[in-house]
């Protein structure tokens, strides 16, 4: 054999090894970006169909059934009642259907036995309610348009099939990521932003923001509105309701206190935009869904929980430090903000026994006293901004705290305005 | 030629490139770590000596004599009064050197200078004052050890001639780094930790430590010692002082509340510690004292200054956002803070205006009184090591909003209690 054959033999061999080295990487692994998307029918709502085709991402998608807590110790996928450990949220949400029933919210497939099963609901409810609740929004808002925001709910209930499943985000057909809910899609065109051009790194976050946010029923016609015209911060979302959009001026009106009160609802998408993951591009799913292996194949965890839950495949992508440390960080964040949330709920429920009892007085400035309601109404909203919020206080600690800081002072002043309105130092 | 001397002298002729371009390399850039270190004279403290042999050290040391703004905003380096911006801190330091004189701090090279300055010295205050200003302690403290901090200040003056420089935080002899406040090396010795067998990476934040720290003069031997025996947090330094140890209560008697006062002072390397910087090993000279080049010399940078003004050098080492990025978010932190600080500063000043009121009193519960003095010594505290702090919470921002919070409350409480104690509603 000559010099050169010897040496193109070995080429040849080396060339053959890799190869096979390729060929069994793409065997035993199967990186998910090769996974050829399987065609399901629209209308099909039901995961099992959806899981037969994609096994993993079901499976993990199964564990949104288990109930177990936060290792912080903060976020529940049990129903518990919050006010166990936050009693005042039955005087903060006194007179309105959260003092009554008011549990940590359990995982996505429960969403319409949750629904259902509440005691905030009423005959009086409007369809609204189901937004959020149920794939099913896809063709009922088809065919009813904003109409089936003020259909009574339970007239809706048997169109009800499935609760937040696959369909909510993903298209059946191309499997691309979609937002099914037409607040979003609204509030965003105000924003300037169409969401169905919008690219997949930004989806990541808008099939979670469609409806982790905060919102209102429109007076009349019960559509569900963002109030996002100003901006996503607390003090924005605030000042666009001072404004009363479409008439729309509370919640419910507080039966001590008799101030015009809001209730916040779950604003986690504005938080963590305005927060430091938000802004560097880390998407919801980046933490909350982040990718998995399993036999070597690579999916995209549908289990969404608690980035506390699986550190290393969350966090530890970006961060070096270690799970333990990671954990404790987000602890040390987590209890230094339910301090404070504490205090902030507290000193709001005080002024609220303070008002009511500063205009029982006999001589009372009510000039004072309408002060001390809107100090209570903007104390309790920034408190509820954050007790709302489920990360306690992750998706942003800055601002967080900086909230409940002026939450704590604005209801000191509440009352401090309120005994000056009697005259009293209680 | 044969085919062998053509493959061998084709590679000599590589290895012989590869070998200029490292010589070539090395001449340019010369990195730092070549540099053998110049023994110095011990007792020499003038840094234009040590400049001779380190000129790009020193020539960055020289920077530190720039009078300049930060550019979020927050901290300087021009002597401008800080009662300017807060005037707040009039009502809370009244009765105390810090209602006369509390200016931006100046850079190192000043330390000297600025403590002859300030209208917070008097014939009467001790030597300790020096304790952080000068070289010279090294040989004031093997001579007269402790009793240096009895001794009258003006009395110490003509040996002090040279501020904070090279001395401070180098051994001339070896480079290394050391630590010279005796105060620094007994409290690590009381947490078990020898600064003098410390692993350089921590080296870099002891030499630092060493002074910018609380701290407070034990009775009668004026001894300069730092409170963390229960730990480095806000709370844990006020339990501390709450045991009055070796018969300290106060800083000072408020003159309109009556309540004892402590005057928190620079706590960066606490509030360092328990950050997320910190606790991660990113030591105060990482940022502070970033790595620069200049004509392909490394040295590190001795302009002691805020990091927002070497963005690049400083941060970007870790953070790939991008500079502008980073500047906007530390200065989203900062204003955050600010917020807090002038809300808690200005109700801590509003108690001891409420008690001063309530004291006067016709009939007055002398001991809610006590209770409203021993909330606003608290609060204050709260605000304070916040307010003193040269960082405007960057250094641990989620520890510095909880801190303001709590003082804010704390603050309200003084108010209420003392609005009780005399029966009024002011």
């Amino acid at each position: 054999m000559s010099r050169k054959t010897k040496v193109f033999l070995t080429l040849l061999l080396v060339a053959a090894l890799f190869c096979v080295f390729i060929a069994l990487r793409i065997a035993v692994f199967k990186p998910g970006s090769t996974v050829k998307p399987v065609k399901i029918a629209a209308g099909e709502y039901d995961p099992a169909i959806w899981g037969k085709y994609y096994p993993l991402e079901y499976k993990s998608y199964q564990k949104n059934l288990e109930m177990v807590p936060s290792p912080t110790g903060y976020g529940d996928s049990r129903k518990i009642q919050h006010s166990i450990k936050e009693p005042e949220i039955l005087t903060n949400f006194k007179g309105m259907a959260f003092s009554k029933d008011y549990a940590e919210d359990r995982g996505h497939p429960y969403a319409i036995q949750d629904l259902k099963e509440t005691k905030r609901i009423s005959p009086n409810s409007p369809g609204a309610c189901m937004t959020c609740k149920t794939a099913n929004l896809i063709d009922i808002y088809k065919e009813m348009g904003w109409t089936y925001a003020k259909t009574p709910l339970t007239q809706l209930f048997p169109r009800m099939n499935h609760p937040v499943v696959c369909a909510n985000c993903h298209d059946p057909e191309t499997m691309n990521l979609r937002v099914i809910n037409p607040a979003f899609i609204e509030a965003m065109q105000k924003k300037g932003i169409d969401v169905k051009k919008a690219p997949r790194d930004r989806m990541r976050s808008y099939v979670c923001g469609q409806c982790h946010v905060e919102y209102y029923f429109e007076p009349g016609t019960s559509r569900v509105i963002f109030p996002w015209d100003k901006g996503l911060l607390p003090e924005q979302m605030y000042a666009y309701y001072s404004e009363k959009p479409g008439g729309f001026t509370e919640d419910w009106l507080h039966p001590d206190s008799r101030a015009k009160m809001l209730k916040a609802q779950h604003p986690d998408f504005e938080t963590w935009s305005n927060g430091t993951h938000g802004k560097a591009g880390v998407s919801c799913a980046d933490c909350h869904m982040p990718f998995m292996r399993e036999n070597g194949q690579k999916y995209t965890s549908h289990w969404v929980t608690s980035p506390m839950k699986h550190v290393k495949a969350s966090c530890t992508k970006c961060h070096v430090e270690g799970e333990a440390w990671l954990l404790e960080t987000v602890k040390t964040t987590q209890n230094s903000v339910w301090q404070l949330q504490r205090i902030a709920g507290t000193v709001v429920a005080r002024a609220h026994e303070a008002i009511g009892r500063a205009e029982a007085a006999a001589k009372v400035n009510s000039a004072e006293i309408d002060k001390a309601r809107e100090f209570v109404r903007k104390a309790q909203w920034f408190w509820d901004i954050v007790a709302a919020e489920n990360s306690m206080g992750f998706h942003n600690p800055t601002q967080i705290l900086n909230t409940l800081g002026q939450s704590i002072d604005l209801a000191h002043q509440a009352i401090s305005t309120a005994n000056r309105a009697a005259n009293t130092s209680n």
